[in-house]
């Protein structure tokens, strides 16, 4: 992009308008429309979503990613896995204009965000990995931690207005892509082994008479972190409704991307290995859809107790 | 205590005064002479400490606990485990007044607590599970995390003060002090966990080449709590010189705890077990002087890593 | 003992008649029989069945354990617990003469060993750590594994009957009596890891779907040992009524003893802590009457199958 | 094959030579040359290894797989893994005579072992999956556990030599190839988790001052089967030089098979995912050379132990 982002029209692209993309593409209309800016072209898989996020807000949708790719300067995305994003950001390669920039907001595997940057630059574009940390809650209110990685001019394109359009704050991992993808799966392992903490301690605090709610007053005192506060109630109150958050299949996922650089440099993963079988035991009982905090369904059972507190989500029961 | 801490004067007792009990009995002190109250008495079971804290502060030693009982109206303590503090609360209570107030802030199982306050109710005193959350540096600052449980009116006695004095938030665990002791438990349950997970996340991104300093980063901004920023650091940087801290020792006694729980109620305690293992390898590796957060030592040889990156802490080195 | 056990008169005397101890006292009481010795004098905490065994066999039945101590040349024992030794011990100790040698067939903590040894020893008497391997069903058939440690006369003295009397083989841990304590300690370890493998596997061969009876006959074909055959057994039957083998509160008393000798040496022990689990979870689903094989139990709900596949054992249903 | 191995002249194929293949395929030889039957068809990756058996053996080496395809009725083979046998086997279909019976010995996933016999009964040929158990010298002495799955007609042909040929014993887990394949994972668990547990027993066994050579002639007496008493023996002594027996790779290559069975099940492997973490260690200590049993390095540096008693295999110190 030889223009500058302050001093001339930056045109913009989005593709993945998922639970996450949905609200971070508004987020980004919204900004090109007060800036001036041509309508932000978006992209998705089932048009649908894109005609439906087109009749409300600043969006012009495309037809093609190769039109997106001619026309766009700068183009972010949150894509399903590894598979559709080396699909989707070839598909827009092939048909870019020099000086694109591609803005990843997926978790990818690094290796897979290294292939990509190197096949951008040899298109004489640039490919930035910018996961970004927060529900679906915070990418609405642009409370997103977002992490910038990639050539360093591109970074500082982005810096101009990622904050405080998508998210709170920047973590700059430098000019190697990897090390973005690397921190949101290291990251991930935090969130994930919280949610690992808190199935097991709610279990205790509840096999011992202590009262949950009590509990969580603790953790709201003394942990007041996002994942504590978020995962933590859902725990104590046993609501773990998929359509609200991140799904289990979507926690394995992650989880296997964890296991996997544990894998491939020999690093045991202990506390995530546990929390995966949790996992694979909530999976076994409630069946895909629910949010991966019920892990804890998962705990409950090696207790002795039944998998929900709440609402029963046993697939038997239904 | 029939007089209003209000309107009358209180003498206070302090007893144990170890990292946290001369710090937290120095703030209790401060409020005593603003308050116009006498002089808190101390004892600790070596006098040279008590005599140190004389010189400074507003303070009296106490030669026995049968005078501190007999002197004092409430009496705080933080003493070392249940033997301890069985022994040090019957020397007290077998010379206390009708009505004394015992606060312990010490970190006993539940059944030690409802011990101490079938026995103080007995004599027509009272007792308070009241432990604290909150490294030493915190009780310095006043910004312990304190919970109260124990008789209704004990507890509105000690609320008049303990916020500000000794903390800044309360949790009032109701009547049973059970529930008191039930929470420092689980509450270390959380806190022990976290420093297992930062072990072996801190450890993936070591062998995955992402830099420590900002891994460090995203944790300050993801999970601004405590016992994230605290032992985030000093993993960070292998800092576990024990002086300034909770030793291994000390974390496998809470361990302990949580376990012994776990036995009685038929509750996994998973990831407090994995935690234990690593605590048990960088204890045979390091020895027992060294801080908790150690357990990331035991964390980094299953990974092939040298136990310490900093200052090398290995036993056969010395 | 002065006597020669070849060229004169022994007499026997045997303390625990339990699941193991009433059988064994059989065979040995046979053995005195067909060797001319006197009658074995038996004592049992609940007199009833000592007098039960008397009219069957060449057995006379003690009021004391002072009388038995006074009369017997050798005492072989059979008891609960460390606590339950060491009163037992201790009063036949007191009334003993000289020379006496106390073979203890007992699970005992090798710290409780070295003490009775050193108080055996303080009265002129030998004890030896003598833990044998087997269910009841092979002390029925004289099928034992028995251990030996302890001072090298006694050990020699007991050479010379206990194969074939009371068991198959003998393993001769040498002088020191903790070795003997411990072994059986390491052995139990061994056993209840293959019942928690073979949970695991069964588990496994459900869920993908491949029999059970024909993995059993792979476990026969391939892992001929006593543990394999006996628990995969019962496994693969869900036959896991506790009357005639043994019961989960003395699985988790020996898994208790390997992970303190764990906690004392420092050496993680992580497939007993996940035994250990299985174990919670069975014990709180189905209580504590079954055999401790029921380990099983608490790895399929983790699966997200029912606690058992033959006899439904849940204590709810009951 | 329509003649009857009894009446007339079978005439077999033999294709990977590794370690098992090069004894298996000399007994067949043996038993073909016996009978009368022709040579035994060889066919290797590398050629010098089939060229070096031919001069000693009863083989003729093929210059393809086409040629053995077209020229054998019953072709054994022993190969790498799946994406080896895919591609092997698909290359001998394409040539093959109708009725050739495939004879499949790898450690195959069951979906691939499923794939393939769709594949052979698409061009009228036969696919049994007929994993061995059993190290190269139980192989070289015709002691193999040998599992037969596959339509009943070539299971029948096979069982007329299989035992005592190849192996001691027949599993036969009938029409589904699946099966056979699945048991050879089942049973590759319980021969891993053997591994973790005399890692644990020999790691406790040696920091409680236990002698580990007694602790061996315990498991020889208790545990008398060949996985416990070869590993036992390696264990023991440190003796991991991988060239006689089984990889750190190929032991983390099926461990990843029983992990996947469990993902795609819904099924906790617990043992297994432990095992995993000290193959970990004991690749990131002493790399890929060594024998799967070295699992117990993994397990001793969590004591605080060295990682090897016996040789030394630190990489560094290479």
């Amino acid at each position: 992009m030889a223009r500058s982002a302050n001093s001339a029209s930056v045109s913009f692209g989005f593709v993945g308008l998922g639970n996450m993309g949905s609200v971070m593409s508004q987020n980004l209309a919204g900004y090109a429309q007060k800036e001036g800016f041509p309508k932000v072209k978006i992209w998705n898989r089932s048009r649908g979503k894109a005609e439906q996020l087109a009749r409300e807000g600043f969006f012009e949708v495309s037809d093609t990613l190769e039109d997106l790719g001619k026309s766009c300067d700068i183009i972010h995305a949150c894509l399903a896995n590894d598979e559709v994003a080396l699909s989707v950001y070839r598909q827009i390669l092939d048909a870019a204009k020099s000086g694109v920039i591609l803005a990843d907001h997926s978790t990818l595997f690094p290796d897979t965000s290294t292939t990509l940057r190197a096949e951008a630059v040899a298109k004489g574009s640039s490919f930035l990995s910018c996961p970004v940390f927060g529900p679906p809650a915070a990418a609405k209110s642009a409370n997103l931690l977002v992490v910038l990685s990639g050539d360093e001019k591109s970074r500082a394109t982005l810096k101009k207005y990622v904050v405080p359009t998508l998210g709170r704050a920047i973590i700059d991992c430098g000019d190697d892509t990897r090390k973005g993808a690397l921190l949101k799966i290291l990251g991930n392992s935090c969130i994930l082994g919280t949610i690992e903490l808190l199935s097991e301690s709610f279990t205790l605090a509840e096999k011992t008479g202590f009262d949950a709610e009590l509990f969580y007053e603790f953790i709201q005192q003394w942990f007041p972190a996002p994942a504590w506060i978020n995962y933590g109630k859902k725990i104590r109150d046993g609501a773990f409704s998929g359509n609200t958050g991140f799904t289990i299949p979507g926690g394995m996922k992650d989880a296997s991307y964890i296991r996997r650089l544990g894998v491939e440099t020999s690093t045991p993963t202990p506390t995530i290995d546990q929390a995966w079988s949790h996992l694979s035991t909530a999976k076994a009982i409630g069946g895909e859809g629910l949010d991966w905090s019920s892990c804890s369904a998962g705990m409950r059972v090696t207790a002795g107790l039944p998998p929900f507190k709440g609402e029963d989500f046993t697939l038997a029961k239904k």
